[in-house]
């Protein structure tokens, strides 16, 4: 690759050139049974189901360019599409990229950008590949991805399964994410170094892919991606599955003892109670396991799953402090830290 | 449905009100498996694989506002991405949409762009359902579309199997979209009512869906859908098939004939020529078949494929006309007719 080249505008080049060079990160592999250049590609599925999912990053509300670079956001686009799959118990397989980016940017944008998507890929499940996309000109930029997923037999494990008795666990890091954010907005290039594995989380996520299916195999009743925040996705488990999902405070000091000397770093000591339980974009998988088996390796016990009162209650998240069970107000709920409470327009129709 | 609330504007409204309202016209249907809210949804293919192509729609590069209603924006979403999955041999099953909307926007603008989502739906392929999607706040409207497709039990029909001697086919309108195009920049509004039945294939095409599995089972050996125009689109089955696509002109008159009023009501009757060749958005089925059996009822044969002279030859689209074959020069094919060509923008990965 001539790296005078990358530094060529997609425009300056022409469309078949741009492509040509910026889509050379991306390899393909066993997924796609139909050659590149055809109206749709073609997936195998042995069980005769996949999964989809799609989210969309808008430049400016979900990440600024001088925060991360193609190659972060091509990763992070992979991670947290793969999450989702993942928190269905099932297997990445194969995304699409519809991305959207000024034509007047060096073709090297898209060649990190694919470089990032492969990488991620590589890491988070090497099985799958990007089958299909779609690159138009526009002011700003805009990632849209769709993945699908194979269940290999499997049966989804959704939100609405969890059962009063079950054992509340989480795989992943919890609060990194907005942890690195606080520093990021905060800006001091010092603090940034001194606590750059949680900048790069935020940047880079590394949601524990793989323990999806091994979730799904250990029998468990629900699961998601905490994408949101822990209160809040563990809330939606809660009003999906008419339990109370009980978290227990003093299960949660571990991931909290972890961020305290950056929130001490920002003068407020509190924030690593907010970042571990309001604290999205780690994309760690929540999920509610029987209680008479050993949770899976990987994952670590945080609360329990209780009955409802009466038919009446919706159910929901509620906090164990010291001995006491704190229901959550709705309204303190909706405000996750992270990129949604920036731009509080994130909204999810699924 | 009260409408003076569909006069709120989604950030008025907040997140959960305005999808619930903004998404009733959205029928489930058979396709997804397991409830909304879920991380993922989960569709069948009792034949084990899936098509999938993706599209994105940027308002200024792809469309205007002043042109084309929310309505109208959803229709041609689900019908051009349809098109690509008919396109494949393959019958539509599950949409995924991921749409970004200022949200100072009514939320009835969500509710109409719904309704042209299901509308399309009902049209095209009543089968399919959205399955999934996203809705982010967003300085300008982009529309992200996944579809996906299932080929119950076919093999896919690819760009590249056009042999020798096979019969060249069209199902669908040629020129019609660009014509409408045509008129509606040209702005007289006397001439965009006269001629409205071309204004409304541009805002909402009418892709002959079903006619992709129609021509798969009649055996078609390529197929793709005519979204850059019939040149373009021909040339990219002769080069994927490593073959003459002649194309005969006298063949090609009736499309145009139906265009010449038009061309000469805006003092340039040569246009109706430009626009069946080099118009695109109709996503009319371009298709080769067998030569020694009947054409499926709905195509009409334009044309006939040949040999290559030598096996250094590349291939690609031949124009007879009185009896002399006309390449094509490559530059004159990158100009289709169409928003391509206002944007200069819009790339294809797959």
């Amino acid at each position: 690759m001539d790296n005078l080249e990358l530094q060529v505008s997609i425009d300056e080049l022409g469309e078949r050139r741009a492509l040509e060079i910026g889509l050379t990160p991306l390899r393909k592999g066993i997924a796609a049974l139909v050659p590149t250049g055809d109206d749709a590609a073609l997936v195998p599925v042995a069980d005769g189901r996949f999964v989809i999912t799609t989210d969309t990053m808008f430049e400016g509300s979900d990440f600024l360019l001088s925060w991360s670079s193609p190659f972060d956001l091509g990763w992070k686009a992979i991670a947290t599409n793969a999450a989702d799959v993942a928190a269905m118990g099932a297997e990445p397989i194969a995304f699409t990229v519809a991305l959207g980016l000024p034509a007047s940017e060096p073709v090297g944008w898209l060649y990190e950008f694919a470089q990032g998507l492969q990488a991620s890929i590589d890491y988070f499940c090497p099985q799958a590949e990007v089958v299909g996309g779609d690159l138009a000109g526009s002011a700003s930029v805009v990632i849209s991805i769709t993945a699908t997923g194979h269940l290999n037999g499997r049966q989804p494990v959704l939100r609405s399964g969890a059962k009063a008795g079950d054992l509340v666990a989480v795989a992943g890091t919890l609060g990194k994410a907005a942890a690195g954010l606080s520093l990021l907005r905060h800006g001091d290039q010092q603090l940034i170094e001194a606590y750059r594995d949680f900048v790069d989380i935020q940047l880079r996520p590394q949601p524990p892919i793989a323990m999806g299916q091994v979730a799904a195999d250990a029998g468990a009743t629900a699961m998601l991606d905490v994408s949101d925040g822990l209160l809040l996705d563990a809330d939606r488990v809660g009003r999906a599955s008419k339990v109370w999902v009980d978290l227990d405070a003093v299960q949660l000091e571990g991931y909290q003892a972890i961020l305290e000397l950056a929130a001490q770093s920002l003068l407020q000591p509190d924030l690593s109670v907010d970042w571990t339980l309001r604290g999205g974009e780690d994309h760690a998988l929540l999920a509610t396991f029987p209680q008479h088996q050993p949770l899976p390796r990987g994952f670590k016990r945080i609360g329990e799953v209780r009955p409802l009162p009466d038919s009446e209650s919706v159910g929901g998240v509620r906090l164990i402090q010291n001995g006491e069970a704190q229901t959550v107000a709705r309204l303190g709920l909706s405000e996750a830290l992270g990129w949604d409470s920036v731009s509080r327009a994130g909204l999810d129709l699924a």
